[in-house]
């Protein structure tokens, strides 16, 4: 018997005849969950063919789905402590398989946990392409794509390990928040690094290191008061995963007679007059022939993305989840799926990628938003991205003569419907992205258009979010392969020339970007009235847009000139913003001024705290 | 006595003593109106000193403003009988001065007339510029500027007489309804041609003919069945209004230190971080130095114009207004205007100019927005304009190449948040209007994209609205002046050289595009599936896209290739709008084909008659 228990804390399943239970899933979960139910996967062959009993657990449900090899079933958690309990496997009065399943004991403040919100700054990196902490993790002989950092879309070995040891480079920026993309195990045989393609969505891809080690880096964050976002991908998987591999049913994922590609027109979702055809290509397409499109309308699959999700939440203690290609999920179950997290998890936070171009589309799919509610759509995702915001910011620092619409009058026009969304803190702001063009590149690498880009993101409502690499001025053209915007960060290599993780390996250039960029954060951390206050704007005049982020004490004056010139602003305009007020001080130079007549450099951004 | 009883009839006034009643407005009125007050406003010296009486009418509030000139009265008019009531003007128990005025009887059916519809076509006209059909009004002893029909910005003689002299070209061309720019008094000493600095708005301008001309256009339209549609300024009067010059009151108008013109950012209405001082210029600047802009937040003013609006609807018989910068309006007071409107015609048409670039930003003008609501307003507007189709229309035809965004996707891409509109059949639908760039402008005279223009609006959702003149392939450029785009009808003038009201007064490349606007919009005339029908559209693919409007029994399929290359269409995606249906009936050709395979021409739109 001792043996026996060994083998069980070792591996948890023990095989006592001709089956096998090979997985279980979720692996373990925890007590005092507030979902009354969890629905456990059993995966081995011809599983289905065999009567499951839990000692001391109830099990509402068993079902089976065309594939012999899978076995779902539901057990009431209602009042299971902490502890183990013997899951068997049975044929008749034999028992031929057992596993131990675990409930473990939830951590402290668990269910209310706060997610990120406005008072945070994210931070994007990719972790195959930020810093190689393991050298010896960067191929793994349990998956198919070896590094070579010489390709461009190739794994280069960046790691988990790289990133813990650089969280104090990530919170001296002034960053609060880590967003990594995908972690867990892509086992594409190319072009794997980027992790969208995922093959187990309860493991991290070893070349990244273990889950205990992202347990590891959410607990490194926590340490130092920073948190941690998953990027979580619901709408495929990769088609190494072993469930796709061995499909529980064929309408796990969507098929086609055929191929067929997602013709990513997510208008589709709530056009009126969208054609049925065209709805289920974009929703039921898939997203590129290597991501199996899942079919979340099934309940089976829609529950096991449910419970990964909170287990995820719960092994690493998250705070948060953005959600990759949002809006091509089937709007209602997507809609389920996040609303069962929120219900799980009140005050966690979930930001959905909805990359759409109109302000009423976006808003359509933040929760409670009026205009999902024209029909009868509720998405449940309490943030989401300002895409408009980031397409004005492509565009406008070229637009030295204002006109119309043309110059920072399209920085100033992006805020007057702010009204469309129900939660206006609760937007993501950005100047770019891993999947968009890079911001420096954009605009020739010129320190001035991304100061002012910062000093916008870092002043407006919302939630900034930072791209790793511009701090430091890096560049890199789309055009020439998304690999072109995901560059490995200089010094993260042990064999790097530089390392420009620190302020003296980093060039006079790169320090400029830098300085600027961690002032202006750091600064932005310890100022309330910028997280929850309010925005009062102006109309631009000569493209010159000023605005104020207000509360019942503090203010913060913004002036941004846009123009080729400089310019001798008269503040008597603002009036109504400045009353109470006489002096402001400069956030970058310290400087302290009065409010009479305000000079500002051509293209530069002024951030004035006022008293 | 007699004598007395003669000039009552012939000017309903009688000075009998110091003071004189030289105006009361309005002028009569009609018993039975829904409306359960009048508010009659009198005007003379001093008349403020005297107190009025009403034989037989009860006055229930007499309000007086800082300048004595004006008085103004409510009488209550729920029980009052057809027939004329005398108004005396004592002072003391003197009577020093007497106003017949009449309650006439209202025509049958007027409180449920039925206003302009999806079922209708509106042409736009400038009538200054359409035609002269009296040339002895072309100047006027009354008015100051005289007609010159040298001068772009002058007054060339159209005018009503005109009108109905070509109602049968008008309805020839397919049009149901007629929205003539405005036809009141605009006395401005030049420039006054456009109409909208009006100087008298119970009256017709002179120069255009008298209120009974006015009278006689909407009963010439009415015998043929078709629509009149009055263009109403509620948002200023010219400076020369009689009212303007001897101001009721301080803030009759808004007025500033200084002159201050409107910001024009109609989106300070909405945005809820728009300063006061934006809002306020953009609704209380002028709109031109010589347009006064109305205090429509005074309750006499507002009442004046609501009184003003249903007298002209019931005096000339109208079928809708047309409101001149709708947004530019305080939006409590014009959704209060609306209100009182369609409160006395719940059935009349009211389309308001919302001249935005954004749906969500229109939709929030339409009667009963869902987005209104979010700030808890009702504009109570039945009908909007669909500026986001002109801006599609204005560049979608040189675009030959498809892309992400480009081509003929962004006329697709209009649609898709049809469901932000409460009411989508009740959106003018149009190509240009008299400010806008024409569209044989923008497209170089190109019959084959203008035909294409024409074949989107007379078969989308909505009322299509055509501006005189393209439907002979006028052209003419904005950026050399409004009047470059307001030109004058060739025929519409005794002495022109060519009459282009007849096909054998019009060039061949003029009956080009009539005979197809003619046959096209003939055609939407009697086919109610386009007026009423869904709409069922499917993404383009290579620059070419199909929809389908359809009811229980009929559909309607459109075929637009805005590519350079000649197309053949496979039908299959497109089965669950043509199941049921053989074949189809170009309604341009009659030809009728099958519908497996459908070739189409480069740049043309193919309309097709599913049976």
């Amino acid at each position: 018997m001792k043996q026996i228990f060994l083998i069980l804390f070792c591996c948890n399943a023990i095989h006592l005849g001709a089956q096998h239970i090979e997985r279980v899933e979720p692996p373990f979960w925890w007590s005092e969950m507030k979902s009354e139910s969890l629905q456990l996967m059993l995966y081995g062959k011809d599983i289905a063919r065999y009567t499951p009993e839990m000692d001391g657990i109830t099990i509402s449900n068993i079902r089976k789905t065309e594939n012999a090899n899978y076995l779902f079933m539901t057990i009431s958690t209602t009042d299971v402590a902490e502890g183990t309990y013997v899951l068997r496997l049975k044929k008749g009065k034999r028992e031929v398989s057992r596993y131990t399943y675990e409930f473990r004991k939830r951590n402290e403040g668990s269910a209310l946990r706060k997610g990120f919100d406005s008072s945070d700054v994210m931070y994007l990196i990719m972790p195959d392409r930020f810093a190689n902490g393991n050298p010896d993790n960067d191929s793994s002989p349990e998956t198919a794509e070896q590094a070579d950092r010489t390709k461009q879309g190739g794994r280069h070995g960046g790691d988990i390990q790289g990133i813990i040891d650089h969280l104090d480079y990530i919170q001296e920026l002034g960053a609060t928040t880590l967003w990594s993309t995908p972690l867990l195990e892509d086992n594409d045989p190319e072009y794997s690094y980027h992790t969208y393609a995922q093959s187990d969505v309860y493991r991290i891809d070893p070349r990244y290191g273990t889950n205990e080690d992202y347990k590891r880096l959410a607990d490194e964050l926590h340490k130092k008061d920073m948190k941690l976002v998953m990027d979580y991908v619901t709408n495929h998987w990769g088609a190494e995963h072993w469930m796709i591999r061995d499909l529980p049913s064929y309408d796990w994922i969507h098929q086609f007679p055929g191929y067929a590609n997602s013709n990513y027109r997510m208008e589709t979702q709530y056009d009126p007059n969208a054609s049925d055809i065209d709805r289920k290509y974009c929703v039921d397409g898939w997203f590129t022939s290597t991501m199996p499109d899942l079919n979340q309308s099934n309940p089976l699959v829609l529950n096991y993305l449910i419970q990964n999700a909170i287990w995820w939440i719960e092994y690493a203690g998250l705070d948060g989840f953005r959600v990759d290609t949002y809006s091509y999920n089937d709007k209602e179950s997507i809609a389920a799926w996040t609303k069962a997290i929120t219900d799980e998890y009140p005050y966690f936070n979930v930001v959905g990628e909805v990359w759409l171009h109109d302000q009423a589309q976006i808003a359509y799919w933040q929760k409670d938003s009026r205009i999902g509610a024209i029909q009868d759509f509720n998405s449940h995702l309490p943030a989401v991205m300002d895409f408009t915001l980031h397409d004005a910011l492509s565009t406008v620092f070229h637009e030295d003569e204002a006109s119309w619409d043309k110059g920072i009058v399209k920085v100033y026009g992006n805020f007057v419907n702010d009204f469309l969304y129900p939660d206006i803190n609760n937007l993501l702001v950005f100047a770019e992205n891993h999947d968009t063009q890079r911001f420096n590149h954009m605009y020739g690498g010129d320190p001035a258009k991304y100061k002012m880009a910062m000093a916008i993101l870092a002043t407006v409502r919302g939630i900034p979010q930072l791209y790793y690499g511009s701090e430091i001025g890096m560049g890199g053209n789309k055009d020439e392969g998304d690999g072109a915007i995901r560059q490995d960060f200089p010094g993260g290599w042990p064999d790097d020339k530089q390392n420009a993780f620190t302020a003296s390996g980093r060039t006079k250039r790169q320090n400029e970007f830098f300085a600027y960029t961690s002032k202006l954060f750091q600064w932005r951390r310890q100022t309330p009235v910028i997280h929850s206050g309010k925005t009062k704007h102006y109309l631009p005049q000569d493209n010159v847009y000023v605005y104020f982020r207000y509360n019942d004490t503090n203010a913060v004056m913004v002036v941004i000139n846009n123009s080729t010139e400089n310019r001798t602003v008269e503040t008597g305009r603002f009036r109504e913003s400045l009353n109470g007020f006489e002096k402001g001080t400069d956030i970058i130079t310290g400087k302290e001024m009065s409010l009479g007549e305000i000079s500002i450099a051509s293209k530069t951004v002024m951030i004035l705290e006022l008293k």
